[in-house]
């Protein structure tokens, strides 16, 4: 495998990784009601991680095979999707507006996972793992929106 | 040209641009300190869009070519940091952790620039806007840095 393409697919998970530093979980995370099945905080980055992982490694093999046109653009897709999804949920707090983004989000990535599949299929295998994840924080968010049905989203404009 | 690989790579370059909107300039940018060389509000959207749109047509064309790999690892290194730049800068009002961001972007659009161009000249050409702006933004960036020391941060863990 290409390390410096490996690297720079890193690289683009790392920038939509660091909004979990930036947007960290804090006060309001822990005010709002959550579904049981919430998974502990700690879960998260180490899901992500992984994740974010897989799929550069994966990713670094299928963009040089022949006809990985789609492949390659789901990959784009849900990277971009991936990190707005963080600056919305926890710098918005705009739980709602998170949803959709989650929705695009999850399309991407089941796109990548079938495109990459049909290139190599031990890549498509590694997206699987993140479209289960990306399906329990789609269910969680929705969760969240039904649980807290009169959380408002920051105004950032009055502050 | 592939009408549903465009409107894929379209797609990440409405998420990265929904930051513009999801996180808009308000009053609070009214009152940083801005070189003289600022331009005015209005220009920032559409120079977005042009280049989303140039971007996302030419990268279409490109990502049905042969040896394309480098090409689409910096395409999703730079929609990956591009959708992170608005919320650090709007959202956390965080100038100083912007200018990192704002170089992983640089840096990934001169690759995708680049690589683009060596696999067709007009795809590579399309990026130099784009390059041209994020230059601009870089300069735009640093400057306000100097011109705001007393700018801190949006502490959203005590909001």
């Amino acid at each position: 495998m290409d390390i410096l393409l490996f690297c720079l697919f890193l690289a683009a998970t790392f920038a939509a990784g660091a909004t979990g530093a930036l947007f960290p979980t804090g006060e309001w995370y822990k005010t709002l009601n959550k579904p049981t099945w919430t998974p502990p905080n700690w879960v998260f980055p180490v899901m992500w991680t992984s994740i974010y992982l897989f799929i550069s490694f994966v990713s670094a093999r299928v963009a040089v095979l022949e006809g990985n046109a789609y492949a390659m653009a789901f990959w784009g897709m849900q990277i971009a999707f991936n990190a707005l999804w963080t600056p919305v949920f926890f710098g918005l707090r705009h739980l709602k507006a998170s949803i959709p983004i989650m929705l695009g989000l999850w399309i991407s990535v089941l796109g990548a996972t079938i495109t990459h599949m049909q290139l190599d299929f031990w890549a498509g295998l590694a997206f699987v793992p993140y479209l289960a994840w990306v399906t329990v924080a789609a269910a969680l968010n929705m969760a969240m929106v039904r649980l807290n049905p009169d959380q408002e989203p920051l105004q950032l404009q009055n502050i």
